[in-house]
């Protein structure tokens, strides 16, 4: 999918919801275990129940990976019923030289056909480089992320920019908007004027809205562009909603308040 | 496996080699392509042929998960085919946020039963403390990788320390030389002396001998400490070393100069 495509996607629903799947066997209704493959089940639901008001899915690897075999192929059969229209984000935060990181870009786009995946900037162009060699395919770059812990190196500064910052000046250099996006949490809303300052253009990919304690509207108030520019990961919040039979139910309640209020926020910054 | 086991197992074999199990489909001997699981056989020739000249084996994990569902499995049955007594490594350079990161151990300590797994820091400790909270397991940090990228983002310097200073620094907090090793580059020999000061006693795996250009001896002269203190990987330079049947003696016979030449070094640094 590429932007202009993915823009017509999010102004034709209203929305810039992506829906973080970060199915965890031990959370899922207890009923679906009787299932033959509950993590799947899980999956399906919640994407019947929400893929008219999510423009994005983002599976969690960590979670599929922690189960084994069986988990990647729960994983492929999501990726697989996902519909074509839905853009789809492998986060996977790989990143290795650059033999290792072409074979996690065909892990992810040739084995499992995701529009994108996230990548770990340390180890330099070398490693995020062979990611974009895929045509029509993403880069979504950690940049600034949403946790704790993005005090302890992120914010490492030379004197003229903090190291979050020469992360989007270098790399923008590796791709552009048409398929490079970065991630910044939603924790840290003030920064969003300066990351914009940096890359006016490109999608931003923002997590820590709900559980973690970010703000929608601060997030649109500093990080918005005349193209939207952002998709909005929720993922707890939306898919354990519930907890029984009617989760599926729950998780499109709490998408659809998210999804009005993204079409609000759509309408107040003249983007429809 | 502990640190006094690892050190064991290195004087008792005169070797602190670790095979690189870089699997690659397209790379292995045509023949074995009518195996059921050629991946899989390739692996268990290769260990067979190399079990007593090295102390460690480290899949990367990029090559199996390419595979999908069938690579996944090939890596379990790697894993179980290893002897016991030989320090595994996970070389997945995963991290990302604490519930995430936790997903990630499980995967690689209980799902896998590996030794260690390689981290990377660029999301700070609440990435990595979730890996070093199982017992008797390793993380294995970045901190100068051997690729030419690392010049981009772990040079980065505030005046006091470069980036890959602060990561050893701040990081030392989080673990010891129980729990915690480093991933430094062998082609930057000479950064080896600024970085023991900081990290005096922790194990280092040192990728870039042999194919990519870093030379063994140097690495010892300024990175060896009186526990050995290393753990030097050779992939592409064993595993490929031969491309027809008798590619596991030629693996063989390419391992046993390295075994040969630490054994000197060894003896030299009278470690034994």
């Amino acid at each position: 999918m590429n932007k202009e495509e993915l823009v017509d996607q999010i102004k034709s629903k209203k929305s810039f919801l992506c829906v973080g799947l970060d199915t965890d066997i031990t959370k899922i209704p207890k009923y679906l275990l009787n299932e033959k493959d509950p993590i799947f089940e899980f999956n399906k639901q919640i994407i019947d129940a929400t893929k008219d008001l999510c423009v994005a899915y983002k599976p969690n690897i960590a979670f599929y990976e922690s189960l084994g075999v069986q988990g990647w192929e729960s994983l492929q059969k999501t990726i697989d019923y996902i519909p074509n229209n839905i853009f789809t984000i492998a986060d996977a935060k790989r990143g290795d030289i650059g033999n290792t990181s072409a074979m996690y870009a065909k892990a992810f786009f040739d084995t499992l056909d995701f529009d994108s995946v996230t990548v770990a900037p340390y180890m330099g162009s070398d490693s995020v480089v062979p990611f974009l060699q895929y045509k029509g395919k993403w880069v979504i770059l950690l940049a600034l992320t949403s946790n704790q812990g993005a005090d302890d190196f992120q914010f490492f500064n030379n004197g003229e920019q903090q190291l979050f910052e020469k992360v989007l000046e270098c790399s923008k250099q590796w791709g552009d908007a048409e398929n490079l996006m970065y991630v910044v949490g939603a924790t840290r809303p003030e920064m969003f004027t300066e990351i914009r300052k940096i890359v006016p253009n490109n999608f931003l990919l923002v997590p820590g809205v709900g559980a973690q304690g970010g703000s929608l509207s601060e997030v649109c108030k500093y990080g918005m562009n005349n193209e939207v520019g952002l998709l909005v990961n929720s993922s707890r919040g939306i898919i354990y909603a519930g907890s029984d039979e009617n989760f599926s139910e729950e998780a499109r309640n709490s998408a659809l308040v998210i999804q009005k209020e993204m079409a609000n926020l759509l309408e107040e910054f003249k983007i429809i």
